[in-house]
């Protein structure tokens, strides 16, 4: 039941809440977020955001709202960008102009709980046209660290592109599918940018960082380095390129509700090579940077387009 | 494979590493912690530590560090108690004594990441007799709101005391069995503190907030009022008493580990009655407080015996 959809016959794409309890409640704690439609007016808020930008890290999605206000001309001298959600250490939120900027933590629960709350949130200011995109990090098969992957196809640790979720105790598959046209887009304009390597490829999403990617360093290890290689070349046959940890979910969740959505990740390390990051510090943050960039620049030339037209 | 085993027959009770590959590494990165034992003196750091606390939230584990510092005796006017991963922001680490405090995120695999290096943290220190407890928030079934549930037994969504783990895209069924004796003297705490009501009982640990603890107020929910009636009324039947989102992994590597853990949470609402958090921040604030409250008792008993003996 698609609650966000126009009623207007305007062809702006709406986002779609899928639940019929909604309409009856009176008041919608984003508990979360600290964000409420009581005690915040979320139209007023959000009601001009076209990108979301989700990332793990707290520091890093800060550091990308700073990073797009300069690219898009809105940055002011000594402008501070506070916390949206400053009353909770859960999330952290930022938005300039029409981007917003949303951390996620580690893990498909704990993106799948920010989710849940962002379209919600974005349904209640009555966005439309909205595109989302992580940014995040990964481990890279077969790829030169700080290659930039966009994902093609979201797959489980059986190289299946699908989500099982729990409902009732019961389990439901769901699709993870990605908006093909915004992932060419994107691998466009890492080739415009030509600042380092972008490739277009599957992504492994799993539930755990050690024994669920095959790393050999965790507290438990039960297999042994050939095991460890035969799992990372079955996976690089099935196309994936990279393994992280909350894209199954960020896929499917998106698709309910009708946001264009994208998933770009730096590779940090080669996996078929190691497991553990031993680059330095900057290289790392260096390597960090490069899925904002990327990002960066596709929200530019989208704003161009549209002022243009 | 027991590497952390005692060789002196000494009866202390030694943390266990299954992992055989750790032996041969000339340096171990604990990248989410930002600690390594090339550039960190792990023994130095951590030796003393006895008892590790771990809950979601960043602040409430430094506010747990000010608590037990005061609570021990060991707190000077104006100490400020600095962040050990103070280079990241995956996690959040203090300590004071033999008190370690831990923040994991929200969710299975987020929590997973931190043990995986905290048991490799504690290892590499050269720890023993070391007891764990995850204080947390939780959704209570059939509970006052602020009630505080110590774990019999972690269970999934169908009620079964076990975790599936995914090791090279092949699942393995973990135990989540917890110590038992140290929950019945975690309940007798509660007894004798008289502050607030602790009950023991079973907790349901699961991948997501909204649909998978059968909440009607996510982004998407395909089923009724009757539905969750129905199924959080099965769950109370098969003993569960709390929902939380890290339980179960806690409990399996814990076990693996040869930790003794234990899972104390206060239940926030009665799930039976509602799905949103309407209480005032002050009335939640003081719930949070209460798992702290039971455990700072718990801790200050064992050093106070142990001083005695």
């Amino acid at each position: 039941m698609p609650l966000g959809e126009e009623k207007n016959g305007a062809c702006d794409r709406s986002i779609y809440v899928n639940n019929p309890h909604l309409e009856s409640m009176t008041e919608d704690i984003l508990y979360h977020f600290n964000l409420g439609t009581s005690t915040h007016d979320l139209p007023a808020m959000f009601g001009d955001v076209k990108f979301v930008c989700v990332g793990g890290s707290p520091w890093r999605m800060k550091s990308f709202t700073e990073y797009i206000a300069k690219e898009l001309g809105l940055s002011e001298p000594n402008a501070d960008y506070p916390n949206i959600c400053a009353g909770t250490d859960r999330y952290a939120m930022y938005k300039v102009g029409p981007v917003l900027s949303v951390s996620h933590g580690m893990g498909i629960p704990s993106i799948s709980i920010m989710l849940h709350e962002l379209i919600k949130l974005l349904y209640h200011a009555r966005c439309t046209d909205v595109t989302v995109v992580r940014i995040g990090t990964s481990g890279g098969i077969g790829l030169k660290p700080g290659t930039v992957v966009v994902t093609k196809q979201s797959v489980d640790s059986a190289f299946q592109p699908r989500l099982e979720q729990i409902i009732l105790g019961k389990p439901v598959v769901r699709s993870t599918e990605l908006d093909g046209e915004l992932a060419e887009e994107l691998l466009q304009c890492g080739k415009d940018l030509a600042e380092f390597e972008t490739v277009i490829g599957n992504t492994m999403c799993t539930l755990d960082f050690y024994e669920g990617q095959a790393r050999l360093d965790g507290a438990f290890c039960s297999y042994s380095e050939e095991d460890k290689q035969n799992y990372l070349a079955e996976a690089y046959a099935a196309g994936v390129r990279n393994i992280e940890m909350e894209s199954s979910v960020f896929a499917a969740m998106c698709k309910l509700s009708n946001l264009r959505a994208a998933v770009v990740c730096v590779a940090l390390l080669d996996r078929l090579k190691g497991d553990q990051l031993t680059s330095s510090h900057d290289v790392l943050n260096n390597y960090q940077q490069r899925p904002q960039v990327l990002v960066g620049h596709y929200i530019k030339k989208k704003l161009n387009a549209s002022k243009k037209s």
